[in-house]
C-alpha cells in the first residue's frame, strides 16, 4: 500500500480537529484514496499547552521549519495563519522542497498565492486551500473540478458567517450592532478580535481567491471593501419596510471585459436565495456557461467543516491528483483588467438625518439632481418633537462616483444631524 | 502533450452540445488538465438526421461497437440511454476493453452499476456517471471527493426538474395537474412521454446512486416509489393552509443500522429552504459530519448542464484522477441492511372525501385510535349543498404500516366518495 507521510504544522483547534480526525478515519481514507494519510510529525509554538489528542514525543519536531527539510515527510498542513511570519516561511520552503502544501490560510493565499503557485508547478507539487474558502463549502474543488467546463461570469454570497450572523439577529431580535456583537462573542460566532470579519478584509481575502479561480486571472487588489460596522437597527428597519434585507456580501463579476471586486453591505430582495439564508451559514451563488446558476451552501467555518475541507485536499493529493493551484499553468494565467467599482452602475439606499426645516428637502434633491441621479423612491419620517427628520432616498442606476459625490456634499450642509449613509442595492 | 481519444455514442441533443463544446474549448480544457480531450470518432442510430455540428465523414463509426475494439479510443461518452440493449452492450464491452466510460445514464448506472464498477476497478480505468444524477448539480462530486472526509446519515432532496415545475406551478397558478402537465409539455420540461419523472422512477434510479455512494454500500432495489398523479389542486390548497408546500422529495437515510430509500410527495414547511425551490430546479441537501449540512442546487437537466457534467468527468480523467466508481473498492463497499418504510415513523395528511351525515367522523377516529394513531390536527369542511364532507386529518408521527392500514381500512367505507389520500409529511 502507498502511504504518504504527513505533518501537521499548527495546533490550535482546528489542527487538533484534524490530527484526531486523521487517526481515527486511517482506514477508510486509505480505502478510497489507495493511499494511506500517516501523520508522521505535528509542531506548535506551544508544546505543553493541553490538548484532547495523543501525540507520542516521537512525532513532536524541533523546529516546524524541520518539516521542510526532513525527508520523510510528503505532505505539510499548514495551519499557523497569516500571511507573513512562520506562516509564509513554511509555506515557501514547503514547495521549494517539494512537498505538498495544504493550507486553510486566506490571507496568505490573496497575497503571495500567484508566487507560491508558480513554485508548486515548477516543483510538481499541490498547493492546495479548500479550506481557506468558506470552510465547508467545497467552493474551491467545485471551480477547478466540478465546474471545470464554465465560463464563469459571477460569482457572489454571502462569505463571512460572524457578519452574517450579527446582521441577521440584528433583523430577527430588533437589537443594535454592539448588542448582537457582544452575544455574537459569547457564543463563539465572533473573536474576541473581530476586525477582520467586520470590516469586511475576511471577505475580502476570499474573494480575492475565488474571482482569480472564476476568471483565469492573477490574483488582483484592486477590491472595494466596506464593512458593516454602520449598519444600525434603523437601517435595518428600513430596509424591511423597502422590501430588503441587507447582508454583507462579497461579488466578482465580469462586465465587458472589467473584472469587479467589492464587498459591501448589500439591499437584497427579502424573497431572494440569499436573503434566506441566516446565521453563520455561508452562501456562494455562481453563474457559469454551460451550467447556468449553481448555489453552495453550507457551514463555513469552525474546526469540523474545516477538517472537510482539508481532507478534502489530503485526499486529493493521496490520490495523485496533481493540478495547478489555480486550474491554469502559471504562463497561461491572463493578466485581465479589475476595474474601480467608480464607474459601475449601482440602485442604491441612501439616509439622511436632517433637522427639520423648510427647504432642507430640496435643498437635498437638487443635489441629486445635479449629479444627474434619478430619485426611485422618498420617504420623509419626521419626528416633529425633536424637529429632525429621517430621509430615505432610493434611486435609480447611478455610476458609484455620482452617488459618492452626494453623500459628500449633502453630508456638508448644517442641517445634517448624523453623517449620511449609502448602501447599495443588488438588482437581480 | 498528451492527448486522450475520445468516442461520443450518440447524438441526440445532449451528444451535439457536447460534441460542439469540445471542439469549440479544447484549448482551454488542454490548459487546465494538460492533456488534450481529441473527438476521434461519433456514432448515433441515425447518420442522416440534421444535426447544428459538422461531422466529417471520417468520424463517424461504421457500428457503435468498434468504439470498444479501436485502439486509439481512450474514452467512450455514452449518450444512447437505457438500462438495456445498446446502451447497457456498449458500455460492458467498453470497460473490458480497458476503455474510460463517461455515460449520463441513471437507469443503466442503478440497475447495472456494481457490475460495472467491478470491471473498470479490474481493468483499472473510469467509470464517471456525474450526468446521470441531477445534470449541474455536481452531487456525484461533491460526495466522491470535497465531501470525502464525511459520514452520510442523510440525502435528500428535489432530484426531478419535471415534477418540481408541475407541483411548483399548481400551487402558484392554482390550476390542476392535467392542465399544468400540458403547459409542461409545450415548454419542453415534460417529455412526450413523462411517465418516469410523474411516477417517481427517475427520482428512484438517482436515489439509489447516490445512497450507495453516501453510505458506502452496494446498490439496492429495496425502495419505496410513489409518483405525484392523484396530487390534486385541493391537496395543494390544504398543505397551505396547514403552513406547508407539496414537493417530490428523493430521501436516502441511515437510521439505527438501517438505510432507508423512499420517494414520494411530501409536506415540507413553507419557510423551509426546500420548499423555495421553484420550477424545473434541483437541489440536494447532504447531512455530513463532521462538515454539518451542506446544500447544493442547479440546473438538472438539458443539454447545457448535462454538458457540464460530462466534461467535469472527462476533464477528471484527462487528469489521471484515478477512482473507484462508487468510491471504495468493489471488496470494501458493503452489504448493508436496506430496510421497507413500513416500520419507519411519520407524521402525515390524509383527507377524506366523505357523505357527510352523522356518525363519520367517529367512526374514522375510531379506526384511528383502534390503530393507535393519533391526531394531531383535524379540519372538516362540509359542503351542505352537495351534502358532501373533506376531512382532513394530521397525525402524529406512526408507523407507516398503521397509516397505510387506516388508509384501507377507510377506503372500504361505504361513506367514501372518493379514494382516500395520504401523504407523508417532512418532520425537520
Amino acid at each position: 500500500m502507498k502511504k504518504l507521510n504527513i505533518a501537521i504544522i499548527g495546533l490550535g483547534n482546528i489542527g487538533c480537529y484534524l490530527y484526531k480526525y486523521l487517526n481515527e478515519n486511517k482506514k477508510i481514507l486509505t480505502e478510497k484514496n489507495n493511499c494511506l494519510p500517516y501523520v508522521k510529525y505535528v509542531s506548535a509554538r506551544n508544546k505543553k499547552k493541553k490538548r484532547n489528542i495523543k501525540i507520542k514525543e516521537s512525532q513532536w519536531l524541533n523546529n516546524y521549519l524541520d518539516s521542510t527539510k526532513i525527508k520523510d515527510v510528503d505532505l505539510i498542513v499548514e495551519l499557523i495563519g497569516g500571511s507573513e511570519g512562520p506562516a509564509k516561511k513554511l509555506v515557501f520552503n514547503a514547495l521549494k522542497n517539494k512537498k505538498h502544501v495544504v493550507t486553510a490560510n486566506k490571507a496568505l493565499i490573496a497575497k503571495y498565492g500567484d508566487q507560491l503557485a508558480q513554485i508548486a508547478e515548477k516543483n510538481k507539487v499541490n498547493l492546495e486551500f479548500e479550506a481557506s474558502v468558506c470552510g465547508g463549502v467545497p467552493i474551491i474543488r467545485s471551480l477547478k473540478e466540478s465546474l471545470i467546463a464554465n465560463k464563469i461570469s459571477k460569482i457572489y454570497g454571502i462569505l463571512n458567517g460572524t457578519s452574517n450572523y450579527i446582521l441577521s439577529s440584528m433583523d430577527k431580535k430588533n437589537k443594535n450592532f454592539e448588542e448582537v456583537l457582544l452575544i455574537a462573542k459569547k457564543l463563539g460566532y465572533a473573536e474576541t478580535n473581530p476586525s477582520a470579519d467586520l470590516n469586511g478584509d475576511d471577505v475580502s481575502a476570499k474573494l480575492k481567491i475565488l474571482s482569480s479561480l472564476c476568471f483565469n486571472s492573477f490574483l488582483s487588489d484592486n477590491i472595494y471593501v466596506e464593512g458593516i460596522r454602520e449598519i444600525d437597527a434603523t437601517d435595518i428597519k428600513n430596509a424591511n419596510k423597502l422590501g430588503y434585507k441587507i447582508k454583507l456580501l462579497g461579488f466578482a463579476e465580469l462586465l465587458n471585459n472589467n473584472i469587479y471586486q467589492r464587498v459591501h453591505p448589500t439591499l437584497i430582495k427579502k424573497d431572494s436565495y440569499v436573503a434566506s439564508i441566516d446565521g453563520v451559514l455561508n452562501a456562494v451563488i455562481i453563474d457559469g456557461k454551460p451550467v447556468g446558476q449553481s448555489i453552495i451552501q453550507g457551514e463555513g467555518a469552525g474546526p469540523s467543516a474545516t477538517t472537510s475541507a482539508l481532507v478534502s485536499d489530503i485526499s486529493s493529493i493521496l490520490r495523485g491528483n496533481v493540478k495547478f493551484p489555480f486550474s491554469l499553468s502559471n504562463k497561461e494565467r491572463k493578466k485581465l483588467k479589475f476595474n474601480s467599482i467608480e464607474e459601475r452602475l449601482f440602485s442604491a439606499y441612501l439616509r439622511f438625518e436632517v433637522i427639520d426645516k423648510p427647504g432642507v428637502l430640496s435643498n437635498i434633491t437638487s443635489i441629486f439632481s445635479k449629479n444627474k441621479v434619478s430619485i426611485k423612491r422618498l420617504v420623509q419620517n419626521p419626528d416633529k418633537n425633536k424637529k429632525i427628520s429621517s430621509i430615505i432616498i432610493v434611486t435609480h442606476e447611478s455610476k458609484n462616483k455620482f452617488l459618492n459625490k452626494i453623500l459628500k456634499e449633502v453630508a456638508k450642509k448644517n442641517f445634517i444631524k448624523k453623517k449620511p449613509k449609502l448602501i447599495r442595492i443588488d438588482s437581480n
